[in-house]
């Protein structure tokens, strides 16, 4: 399958369309943006490094039955995946404090949660992505009540399928960040991509951070952690 | 019943104790902030006002079934409440876009929306009262799932009470916010004050404000807005 029009640029990635009007490429790009796009770079390979990691994690969440975008890596920079509308939300799992919550709520980082914490911003440049409710994205017509459990449900799934599979490699799966789409035929899958653009991860033992924090934060080592994340996920460490 | 001591200084508001351990003063002061303390000042009589119309608000409100811990106006700013904890959460009802909602999500005032909106904000000063979801007040140990059953179901109740009230007086009720407390025996009731202070009235022919936005925005005319709102709920036009 063949790259035809780009049909979408985002931040991270492109997308074109293909001759199966079903189906899209997604091209991994290695540009790096933080805090809605204020903060701009490049990560050397960070397109092939999530293609790479992300393309491993639909294929276990596909293997542990929640329906997703993903189809197969075509190449180094390239997945076949099928083609949805956006749910115009970013879902956010919080199993810890870190991040802008940890900001908002005045919390320490690492402050354990008395629950894990689903949130949902509106996808909206312009308002910088702002944290919304429930009843906000139904009222401005994003999705409805019953698109919302559908959502939640696959979330919550989602996250205990990571969380188990990142702390067997000594990984703790801090927070990150699903996307969903609507294929025509009006199913909801899950889209975008999980990497460690989209999650914070903590080594187990030493609460290292091993995701685009250390981008966000002027850390350095930002491809080191990147690789360390897909070495420890092939098995390799 | 007469005050004994100050327990506590709000902005709009001070609480005394009794004699009685179960039961506080509510004093209402003339003082107007906004903007989480940003704005400041002063509208003549507002602790009249505002005592007198929540004094008859929530009477209806105990009349129609939800239980509230005011018991009795003392006198032109005082009013006899039971002693609650506050839950610190302000749950905020929108049937109509406005304010900071409409600000954040990019909606023009009036804006029709397609559910009625549901919003908590963290009472906490020093983070500026910010919006949260469910997750969040449970996650930091502010309530619990059932509680926020119980107060949603309540608010929902209050909601339906007073738009078909004020509607009676031609009054539009765009929005408003509650605050809840618990009873010594762990009961939750409807506690703080329903006014101009912490409502958004609209005359329902003019959309003409009636409401603390004359303050806010330097609209002028704030006391007549208040007094307007207290003749039409006497049923004295």
């Amino acid at each position: 399958m063949e790259k035809k029009v780009m049909m979408y640029e985002g931040k991270a990635k492109k997308i074109y369309s293909t001759e199966d009007k079903d189906k899209v490429i997604v091209y991994y790009k290695d540009d790096a943006t933080a805090f809605n796009g204020e903060k701009k770079g490049q990560v050397q390979d960070k397109g092939i490094l999530n293609n790479t990691i992300t393309s491993m994690l639909f294929e276990l969440i596909e293997k542990k039955g929640v329906k997703t975008h993903y189809i197969e890596k075509l190449s180094e920079r390239e997945q076949l995946c099928r083609k949805v509308n956006i749910v115009p939300l970013e879902v956010i799992v919080r199993n810890v404090a870190a991040g802008s919550m940890a900001k908002r709520l005045g919390l320490n980082e690492g402050f354990e949660l008395k629950t894990t914490v689903f949130e949902l911003s509106y996808k909206n440049d312009a308002l910088g992505d702002p944290l919304i409710n429930d009843c906000h994205a139904v009222a401005i017509g994003l999705t409805t009540f019953e698109e919302l459990k559908e959502i939640y449900s696959m979330t919550d799934k989602i996250n205990n399928i990571l969380k188990e599979f990142f702390m067997k490699q000594n990984i703790k799966l801090i927070d990150f960040k699903l996307e969903f789409g609507k294929t025509n035929e009006g199913e909801i899958i899950l889209a975008d991509e999980i990497s460690p653009d989209t999650c914070r991860f903590w080594d187990a033992d030493t609460n290292e951070k091993l995701d685009k924090d250390r981008f966000r934060r002027d850390m350095g080592n930002v491809k080191e952690a990147y690789v360390e994340i897909l070495k420890r996920i092939s098995g390799e460490k």
